[in-house]
C-alpha cells in the first residue's frame, strides 16, 4: 500500500520522448511512498493500486517542483538606492567602482543581527516557495572572510530547517575583493582557509566564483577551482556577464556543473561547455533589472547542445526577483526561449546544474516526490503569465504544502 | 468608540506635504469606524482613543489599498500562441491583421461557458487582490455586441460580489471592430444601443475607446464620446499606443478621466491633458510583453503637470500581468519613474483616473478604510522588488483580509 496516489491530473514528466520534449503524459496518476515517486502511469493503469490517501487534482497540470539553481537570497539590507543611480544612468560597473554594489551588501550583511538576517532571508525563501520552488541554491559571497562566509552558509541552512524545501548551499567567497584587501592575500585565504574549513564542516556542496573585470581574473579563479577540486567540491562560475573573459572555457576545463549569465559567451566557450556537460544558467532577472541590451546567445547554446537552465538570481543588487514563474516568463519574453525550454530550465536542467538530476527535476520512479500542480489549461502558460501567484498545490517529499512554508 | 485602531505603523497618507510627496507619517496610527477612516495621527496622539479592536502592525508601512485602474481581466482563453508568433518576429499590428489579437479573445470569450468565464476571471481578480489591490477597474470589449458586452460587465460585477474588493466596470465596446462588421453600422450600434442600454442598467460607470490605426478613428471615437456624455457617463481613452492619432487632445476635449499608454504622446497632447485634468495611465506590462522600444514621455508629462497613474492592464494579449507590485517595479525599471511616482500611480492618481479620488486612494479622514501593510524597511522597496508576493495584511472597508479573497 502506497502513502499517496495523485490522480485526475496531466503530468509533465520532463523525461523527453520523440516529439514530446517535456514528456507530457495526459490523464495520468502518480504513486508516492516514503516521500519518493514509485510509479507514474495512465490514470486507469494506476487505479488498481491501493494508497492510504487518494488526491484528485481535478485536471491540473503537474510538473516537478521548481528548482531555483542560482540565488544569493541571504543578505542584509536592500540596494534600493542603487536603482535610483541606475535610473540616472550609472552602469553596474560604475556603481561597483563608487563603493556600491556587492561591497555595500557585504557591509549591510555584517551589520545585520542574526535574527534579522535569518528573518529577512526566510521571507525571501518563502516567497520563492509560494511560487513553487522546492529546491533552492543559496550562495554565500556577502561575507568575504571565513567567519562571515560561514555565517551566511549557516544562515542558508538554518532558514530551510523544518521547512518543506531543499537548500543547496554554495561557497562564493570569490564574489568580490573585500574593500582594501590585497588580491593575492585574499585568494590565498580562500584557497588555504575558507575552502578547507567549509568542506570539512560540510557547509557547502560546491564552490562558485565571479570571473569578471570587476571581480576575479581567470588565473585567480583557477587557483580557487583547484582548491575546490582538491577538497572534493565541484565548481560553478559566473562567466561572461559584462565581458568575454573566456570564463566558460575555464569552467569547462574544471568540469563545472554550471556557468551563469553568459551574455558575452562565444562559440568556443559554448562548445567547451557542451563537451564538459556544463549547464548554461540564464538569469533574465539581472538582464531586466540592469536593462542590459546584450542577450545571451541562446541559439548558439542550442546548436552546441548545452543544456539551458533558468534561475531567479534573487539578490539585492542586480536581480531582486521573488517569483520563479516570472523568471520563466522573462526567459521567454527577453531571451526568446520557448515555454518548453523555460520549464525544463527550472526543473530537470536546473537539477543538472546542481548535480542533483539523479534525485530531483523530473517525475520518475525513484526520485523525490516534489511536485507542483498548476491550474492552467496548457503548460505553456508558465511562460506566458507575468507574475503568476504560484501553483495551486505544492508537494514536497510527498507531503502537501499549499502555502509555501507559512 | 471606534471599530478599530491600527497602530505601531508608519503611514504613507498620499496627501503631499512640502518635501514629502507621499505624505509620509512615521510612528502613526489610524482610527477606523463604519468602514471609513476617521482619524490619522501620531501614535501617541491616538493612544487615548478607544476602539473595539487594537491592531498593532509591528512597524509595518501602511499605504492605501492599491487601485488597479485599467484591466481587461474578464476574458475566455489565453493568447499563449501569439507569444510564440511574437518571438518569431510578428508585430502586434501584424498579429491583429492575421485574425489574432483582440478578435481571437472575442471568440474565446463567446465560447466560454458562464461558469468557466466567471471562475477564470475570478482567479485573476484574486491574484491582484493577493497583491494588495482593493479597487479594480474591469473593461468589457471582448463582446462587441450588446448582449456579449453586457455579459462581460455582468461577469465583472459578479466576480466582485461577496469579495472584499471594489469593482469599477467600464464599457469598452469601441475596442475593436467585430470581424466582417461595417464600421459605421458598428459605431452606430454602440451609440444608439449599447451606451443607452448599459447606462440605464447601470452596468458601467464610464465609457472607454481604443483610438488607433488598427481600431477606431478620432471621428468615430468622438461619436462614442458624445453618446457617453449624453447618457451621463464620463469617458476614457486608449491613446497614442502605437502611433500618434492626437488621441490625448481628443480625450482632453471630452474631459476624459484618463488616457492610457501614451507612448507616442506629443507636447500639445500633454498640455491639453493637463488643462482638462485628464490622468495619464502608463501600462508598462504591455510595453514589456510587446518588447516595445518607444517609452511614454514621462518627463513631458511631469513638465506639463499631468498626474501619472500606473496599472497592470491585465489582459490576455498584450499584458498577462497578475501582480500590481510588478507593475510599479516595471514603471520604475522600464519607464524611469521614481518609486514615489509609482506608489502615487497605484493609489491616489489611479483613484483620480477612475473619478474616485473623493473616496479612495489616500489615507484621510472620511475615505474608505482600504489599506495595505507592507513588511518593508522603506516604501521605495515597492518599486525595487521584482514580483513581491503582496502585502502582509490587506484591509478592505476596515476589515482584515490577508488572503486576498480566498
Amino acid at each position: 500500500m502506497w502513502d499517496r496516489l495523485i490522480t485526475d491530473c496531466h503530468v509533465a514528466t520532463m523525461v523527453p520522448q520523440p516529439g514530446n520534449p517535456l514528456g507530457l503524459f495526459p490523464n495520468a496518476a502518480i504513486g508516492i511512498d516514503g516521500g519518493r515517486i514509485v510509479r507514474v502511469g495512465k490514470r486507469t493503469e494506476l487505479a488498481g493500486f491501493r494508497a492510504k490517501e487518494v488526491v484528485a487534482l481535478g485536471g491540473a497540470w503537474v510538473t516537478p517542483g521548481l528548482v531555483d539553481c542560482h540565488t544569493h537570497l541571504v543578505f542584509g539590507g536592500t540596494r534600493a538606492a542603487e536603482h535610483a543611480m541606475r535610473r540616472a544612468g550609472a552602469s553596474y560597473a560604475e556603481i561597483a567602482g563608487a563603493g556600491g554594489g556587492i561591497a555595500s551588501t557585504v557591509a549591510a550583511t555584517k551589520a545585520a543581527g542574526s535574527d534579522e538576517l535569518r528573518d529577512q532571508s526566510r521571507r525571501r525563501l518563502q516567497a520563492l516557495m509560494a511560487g513553487g520552488v522546492t529546491t533552492v541554491e543559496i550562495k554565500s559571497g556577502y561575507g568575504l572572510d571565513t567567519a562571515s562566509e560561514m555565517r551566511m552558509l549557516n544562515t542558508a541552512i538554518a532558514i530551510g530547517r523544518d521547512q518543506p524545501v531543499r537548500i543547496v548551499p554554495t561557497l562564493l567567497a570569490a564574489h568580490a575583493l573585500p574593500p582594501g584587501a590585497d588580491r593575492d592575500v585574499y585568494v590565498k585565504m580562500i584557497v588555504d582557509e575558507m575552502i578547507p574549513t567549509v568542506a570539512k564542516a560540510r557547509l557547502a556542496t560546491s564552490v562558485d566564483a565571479f570571473c569578471e573585470s570587476i571581480a576575479f581574473t581567470p588565473a585567480e579563479v583557477e587557483r580557487v577551482f583547484t582548491a575546490a577540486r582538491a577538497n572534493g567540491l565541484p565548481v560553478r562560475l559566473h562567466a561572461e556577464q559584462l565581458s568575454n573573459q573566456n570564463g566558460a572555457a575555464l569552467a569547462a576545463k574544471y568540469k563545472a556543473l554550471s556557468a551563469y549569465h553568459l551574455e558575452h559567451l562565444d562559440a568556443a566557450g559554448a562548445k567547451a561547455m557542451a563537451a564538459a556537460g556544463t549547464v548554461a544558467v540564464l538569469l533574465p532577472g539581472a538582464f531586466y533589472a540592469l536593462q542590459e541590451t546584450r542577450k545571451p546567445p541562446v541559439q548558439m547554446l542550442r546548436d552546441a547542445g548545452v543544456p539551458i537552465a533558468i534561475a531567479t538570481d534573487c539578490n539585492p543588487g542586480t536581480s531582486p526577483l521573488l517569483n520563479p514563474q516570472l523568471a520563466m516568463n522573462m526567459a521567454c519574453t527577453l531571451f526568446g526561449l520557448t515555454p518548453e525550454e523555460a520549464i525544463a530550465g527550472m526543473t530537470i536542467n536546473a537539477a543538472r546544474a546542481l548535480g542533483l538530476a539523479h534525485d530531483i527535476g523530473s517525475i520518475e520512479a525513484g526520485k523525490a516526490a516534489d511536485l507542483c500542480a498548476w491550474r492552467v489549461d496548457d503548460l505553456s502558460e508558465l511562460g506566458y503569465w507575468i507574475g503568476m501567484p504560484g501553483p495551486e498545490r505544492r508537494i514536497f517529499g510527498g507531503m502537501d504544502n499549499q502555502r509555501g512554508g507559512e
